[in-house]
Parts: C-alpha cells; structure tokens; sequence
C-alpha cells in the first residue's frame, strides 16, 4: 500500500492540519466581511440621520448577506471532500493554498461591489472571484478523485460523480450571474443565492 | 438506529467542525469589537488631550464591556447547547449558519451605538441584533430536541424545557430594552446586562 | 469523586474549550497589533521620504514588540494554569471570560502608546491594562488553587506557591512602571521587559 | 528517558499547542493581507473608473499573491519541523514566539510594498522580514536537533541535514533579492517566488 506509507512517513500537513488552517481562514474571511458595513462619518448625530445611514446601506447589507452564504457554502463543501480526502500531496496541498488565496479574497470582492453600488465591473469581478473558487474546489476533488489517487481505493464511482455534478453547480450559476451582469447590473448578483436552492435538488443533493 | 447511521454515512460537518468554525468566529468577532475603540485623530499630543479623549469614550467602553459579555454569554449557551447536540441536518446546519452571520455582525452593530451615542436607532439596531440572536439559539435548540432529532433519544425532557426557559431570557430583555429605548435612549443598554444576572436565579439556572 | 462528577454532568464548556477560544482571542489580539503599525498617507513616494517615515515609526515598532511579547507571557501562563486547572465552574468561567475582555484590549492600550509618544496618560493607560490582566490571572490561580477547588486534591502546595509568586511578578512590575511614567515618560514601558527577564530567575521559575 | 518524561513534567505549552496557536496566528496573517488591498475612494462611480482603480492595484494584486504564498510556505516547513519536534523547552518555545512575531509582521511589510510601488527600502524592508522569518525557521530546526535536543533520539541525520538545506533556501533567496533590488528595484520581488520552485529539485524536496 504505497500510498498509505506515503502518508504515514511523509511530512506533509495532514489533512486534519489543512483542514484547521482552513476553518480558520474561513472564520476569519466570515467575520472580516462585516468590516464592510462601516458607517460613514456622521455630520449630525440624530436618529433620522442614522435611520437614512443605514438604509442607505441596504445594498452593503445584502452583500454581506450573499458573501456570508457563499462561503458557508464552501466551508460545507470543503468539509464534504475532506470527509472522503485521506491523503494530501504536494499538488494537491496548492490546489488547497489557492483555494484558501481566494477565500481570504472575498472580503475584498465584497467592498468592491458594496462601494461602487450597480456597476457592472464589480460584479463581475465578484462573481469571478466565485467562478474561480469553484473551479478549484472541482479540480480539488478530481485531482483527489481520480484514480482513487487521495481517497479510500474502493469509494464508489457513484459518490464521486455526484460530487462532481454538485462542485459543478457553482461556476455554471456564476456566469450566467455574469452573463445577467452584463445585460443588466441590477441585483444580478441575486441570482447567486440560487446556488443553495439548486443544491436541494435531488441530482445535487448529498444523501 | 436511523439517526445514527445517518450521522456515520452523511458527509455534512460533524458537531465539532461546526463548533471549530463558531470557536472561531466567536473569538474574531470578540476580538474585532476593540477596533471600535480606535481614537479620533490626536490634533495635540499632550497629556490632557489623551485624558480628555478617553474619557470622552467612556461610553463606547461601555459598548465594548457589554458586546463582549452578550457575545460569552452566547459562546456558554453555544458550548451548551451543543455538549446535547449529537448530530446534523440540513436545517439545523443553516440555523447556525445564520446563527453565526447575526454574532458576526455584533461589532458592527456595537459601532453603530458606540458612534451615534445616546441614539434610539442605534440602541433599537444593536437590541435587534442581539434579539434575532436570541431567537435563532432557541430554534437551534427547539429544533435539536423536538422528537429528540439531534439529541440523545432518552434525554431527559425537564433539560430540554430547562433550556429553553434559560434562552427565552434573551429575547425578553431585548423586547423590554427595545420598549425602554423608545421612552428613553439614555443608558438604556444597561438593561441588556441584567441577561446574566437574570440566568443565575434558580429557574433559568444551568445545574 | 464530587469534583470529577460535577464536571462530567455539567453543561459548560469544557477547560479544552475554553483553552480553545482562548488560544482564538490571543491569537488574533497578536495580530492585531500589527495595524497600529499603518504608515501615514505618503505624500512622495520616493525612498529617502520612506525612509524618513520608517524611522519615525520606531517607537511603534519597540511597542509592537512588547506587547506582543507581554501576549506572549500571558498565553505562556494561561498554559501554565490550565496545565493543572481540571474543572471549572460559573465563577472561574467568568474570571476567564474577564481576562480575555483585557487580552482583546491590549492592542488598542498599545495604538494609545504609539499614537501619543511619550505621554504619561498613555503609559499609564497600557500599564494598567498589563496590570488587571495580571491581577486577574492572580485571581484565576488563586480562585482554582484553594481548597484545590479545580485542581487534582493532591496538587503539591509548593506548585501553588511557586506559581502565585511568578505570577505576582507582572503587577508588581507594572506598578513600578506606572511610577516610573509619573516621574519620566521616556521609554518607562521598557521596564515591562523585565518581567521575562524575572521569570528566569530561580524563585520565580517553572521547572 | 529523561526527555519523555521532561516533557510530562512540565508546564510549559505542549507543541500541540504551539502548533494550534501558531496556525491561527498563521491563518489571521494570511487573511489580513487582504486589507491591503483597499481601493481609493471613489470619485465617481461608473465601470471606467472601478476598472482603472483595478488595474491600478495591479502591483497590490502581485503582492498579495507573493506574500500568501511565502506565509503558506513557512506554515508548510512549521509543519515539517514540528513533525519530528516532540519536545519543547523555553529557549524553543521564544523562538517560536519571535517566528510569530515577524509572521504576524508580513501584512505590514507587504502594505508597505504596495503603498510605494518601485521602491528600494520597501522592497528591502519586505526581503528582510522574510529573511529573518527564514533565519529563525532555521535556528528553531538547528536548535531542536542538535544533539537531538527536542526530536526522537534516533532520528536519521540524513533528514536533519536535508531540512537545514531546504530551510537555508529561504535566506540565500530573500539575500539575492535585496542585491537586486538595489541594482534595480523592478518587479525584484518577483526572485522570492523561486523559493516554491527551487524547494521541488531533488537536494531540496521532501521526499
């Protein structure tokens, strides 16, 4: 079994390991989208001026809202490969760091798209950062998948497929977002959210 | 076994992932509050200017006692709650992932008061959060025990109804500091500490 | 065995636990204190002007540093504690949840420092904000040790004793310091610097 | 065995703990740098002018990535060396805090780059924070296995020897970079991104 001794005698992170480093980076991304929601400086301090502050940052409130959602959505994906992922190699140990590169990157994505309001720039450039996470959670698992190269020798073809048809979802749903961008800005980035609703459904769905 | 074996097969985060990543979230969130507190640029560096400045933040101080003791107080029912909580759905998943999304919020929320000073929007705003908070726990915790779906099956229903006694607390002090808001902003946060005060008398007391 | 009892029964959250947000909070509070390092707005960007302003940034640096090693102790210690503190309950729960309130705080107490320069206000601010953190790990190891409350029945007093006079070094040095800031402000943080220096010695070390 | 049971004895922070702590402090880091990352503020607000900022932070982008990468490196080489390191001991345990002090100094070096563009004294300040970090990951190695101080009184010198050459890649690297950038400042941070290549050749890999 040389893959197992590879593991046991290899001084790669754990997947155990990857996987701390990783809900941190998750928990920390989450929180820091908050950040985006500052205030800006009040010149009158009444209770209209604040009302008017704040829902002028309705928009800022769905971002948060969407980002916050998105990347639950990958921390439950991400937990849902490594329930199956056992081993980890060099390759496989980037394909992870850009991964996470990209997660940490979703506040910054968020801001762009908070500040500049309907713009068709932004969300692009969101929904890009999204497209991008989910190529690379599916060349995670195809990389770990195929030929039972990071995974139990016998774990069934069916398992795999399904994952693949489920990662599949989210760069699809991202360029129709950015397909609807271009036609037309206006809570395109909406259509996002549809990601969790589609996942329900039973070709998706992880039993 | 149906429950558990659902538990063994399923590829959702364990229990200890989803406390992993609220251990997390916790933490930042308690640790960001302190970014509130940052003082306005200095125009004279002296000994009196400093002094002044703080003290004129007193107030904010105050915000950050009280955020980071309403944001424990949640972090001990989390641990609670979840030392019961065996296993996962769905459902329940999502519950704390909302549930997570309003305590990321919570330094957000604190800013907004601590910015505005005596200002009913603002304390209605930050009640409101901690309110949505409170809910949210009593769901994840009505959800987990109704027909024992996630907890042991012969758990004890007088904890169960101890429990949700113990988190009604919350939402209740959110409503009657709301209600103080609206008649007098002045201080009127205070109130939100007697939650821990509260829960120590016998009825909402943990054993 | 009440004391092993109480534990297994009891709905709060384990010593791991707390260890565990605890190790979230200093972490994050360590990094933190790196944004009190933001250079000024450049106006040239040539090298002699970055040059110019590294340099000014000294004393932030020197503040970077302290406080990060004074983290450092305090994580050393808490270590220290939990390495014979077993159990808790509600009142040693909240001596830790009050420590981490002023472990969050330490990088504002250090932005104060760095802000005001030399400024007996902000020395003595920092100061006190080392000094109740040290009273409070006090107040953690003296609450678990007596009566070997939460600790194993037959911990050996001279551990007890060991660790009460090593931890009483930090106040003491704080104190020294805050006087020190009342006579000359110049650089009397460095004196905080002997508390590692201290703790090598023989009365006050950990074997 | 004296050392085994120093270890047992003692009360200083496991390597367990080391670790969890030193992979939040990492995570944070790595996180944090996406702050810097902040667009100007807006003029107006059309599609031009968000894409001009963009590709205005071309360079910010470039070191974002840079500077992830380098931190997902020497989080790698932490987790090799603590592989074999069972033990800690003080001297260890403050050059590990001294590792995470300029680990935790890597956002503010990189914001530095970013803010002054083609630079030498921030290219050399960046350099130099990673050359420290790669002098001290190689001091924590040499120290911890000298004498097989704090690894497995067996371990094969064959590793102990490839680890110092691999780690002493990180040093020679950061040196040529600073020569360059003081020959000529363009895009020589771009040499810091041979140290993943030079790391997969034979005399260096990790079998």
């Amino acid at each position: 079994m040389p893959g197992l001794s590879t593991d046991e005698n290899s001084s790669l992170p754990t997947t155990r390991r990857i996987e701390a480093l990783s809900d941190g980076i998750f928990a920390i991304a989450m929180t820091l989208l908050v950040l985006n929601l500052a205030l800006p400086q009040a010149i009158e301090h009444t209770s209209q001026s604040l009302l008017k502050m704040l829902t002028g940052q309705l928009y800022d409130f769905f971002d948060y809202v969407i980002s916050f959602i998105l990347l639950a959505i990958f921390w439950i994906m991400h937990h849902q490969q490594f329930h199956y992922i056992q081993r980890t190699d060099t390759k496989h140990l980037w394909i992870n760091i850009f991964m996470l590169m990209f997660v940490a990157l979703v506040p910054f994505s968020t801001s762009i798209v908070g500040d500049y309001g309907v713009n068709v720039v932004g969300d692009i450039f969101f929904s890009a950062n999204i497209l991008i996470l989910g190529f690379l959670f599916l060349a995670n698992w195809v990389y770990a998948t195929s030929n039972h190269r990071l995974v139990r020798h016998n774990l069934d073809s069916s398992i795999i497929n399904q994952s693949i048809r489920r990662t599949s979802v989210i760069p699809i749903v991202c360029l129709v977002t950015m397909a609807v961008s271009l036609l037309s800005p206006y809570w395109s980035l909406w259509i996002l959210l549809s990601i969790p609703l589609i996942m329900i459904f039973k070709p998706f769905r992880k039993v």
